[in-house]
């Protein structure tokens, strides 16, 4: 039979890894975000791929690009191509994430800074939702919607469904 | 009589709930913050008030606004309600926090962005000091103070005082 | 003789143990680098020492800072003291951590938003790398790299590394 002191410290574990195992999903999901911005800032077309399924989706307001390697493959079109030799941050906020089990929504804000004469110019300023599941190779991203925080009401949609609204 | 191996386990045991449940408030007080910029940039006035304490106070450096519900209201007065329609992003930085039980404090930076013609205009960046409590509802803000960095006194005070100092 | 499911216990308690000790890392990683905005942009020289190693370094392009005393005392030269008078914002996004044992490198973004007549002017947008050891006094910074992202190779090559190439 198994004893008492036995039983109780199995619950206690096995509480304790779900909270772990919680965090541990939140934390992955800073550092693949955090990992955008590298990416496509240093034009690594294989970093960039490495964060989508590879079926996944960037949809960033027209036609989206379906499929990793079609997404990394953005490193080495205009007008990025250009943004990048004048100097760039492509910079994500902390993220809002709603974790459901394997699947999750990361809600938060993108930022373009870019070079010119005297200073950096506030090119973009976009809202994000990133669908993410986790897979074996860890947490990659479905389908990233941007849509730029220009008055058009997509932006706003984009956050209000974020925040489990809308 | 306990064994030495339980015992021992139940130390270890003790020592890694009290280092999961640091975690967890640090991470859900970055989640609580994560959501004021989608909040206020989609204009909902029912997720910006479930932020706050219901008394809670946000002391932006004129009359501070007292009552969650208040401070919800922000979202549908000016010149807020313009800011959102020309495009706008209230963007928090990663904080650093100070645990202290049930208690914290948050130190860190907001910026407003707001879209114009071909760029978005910095129209705002600001020190922040949210003091928050842990309550049946998960954290909240109990006191939000936001002082413009703006070469005045109050924005260096309130991250002075973020840091242990002043 | 232990008992299996004390040996099992043991087991998972090693695990968890391992895993909490690298959220504990990561998060208290993105905490030094929450303090280094709130430590300049209130001219805490103490506080800015306080996060480097004693012969740490800041390499920002020119000759390298050598000492956290000497790094620290950058919050009382030129141009800093006159960004501050004007009203200065140094936030850092939210680093791609690697960690490794007791060392670790992250990667991110800096940017300087200095106060101007009608709204704040990104005075600088930089590529930081920090090279980072966990010390008795908790994690220091041994090396900061800063290159500003302004077209020229540096600030690419710093993101490159951060991402596992270059």
């Amino acid at each position: 039979m198994r004893q008492p002191e036995a039983i109780g410290l199995e619950q206690r574990l096995a509480d304790l890894e779900g909270k772990v195992r919680a965090m541990e999903d939140q934390l992955a999901i800073y550092q693949l975000l955090a990992r955008y911005g590298p990416s496509v800032d240093s034009r690594s077309e294989t970093s960039t791929a490495s964060m989508w399924s590879a079926d996944g989706i960037y949809d960033f307001g027209e036609t989206p690009l379906r499929g990793n390697l079609a997404i990394g493959g953005l490193v080495n079109s205009e007008p990025h191509v250009s943004y990048v030799a004048k100097g760039s941050a492509h910079v994500m906020s902390m993220p809002l994430v709603l974790l459901d089990g394997e699947s999750a929504v990361a809600t938060g804000y993108s930022r373009l800074y870019v070079h010119r004469e005297d200073d950096w110019k506030v090119e973009r300023a976009s809202a994000n939702r990133w669908e993410l599941a986790k897979t074996e190779d860890g947490w990659k991203v479905l389908n990233r919607q941007n849509r730029m925080l220009d008055g058009s009401s997509g932006g706003r949609e984009l956050l209000s469904q974020g925040i489990g609204e809308g």
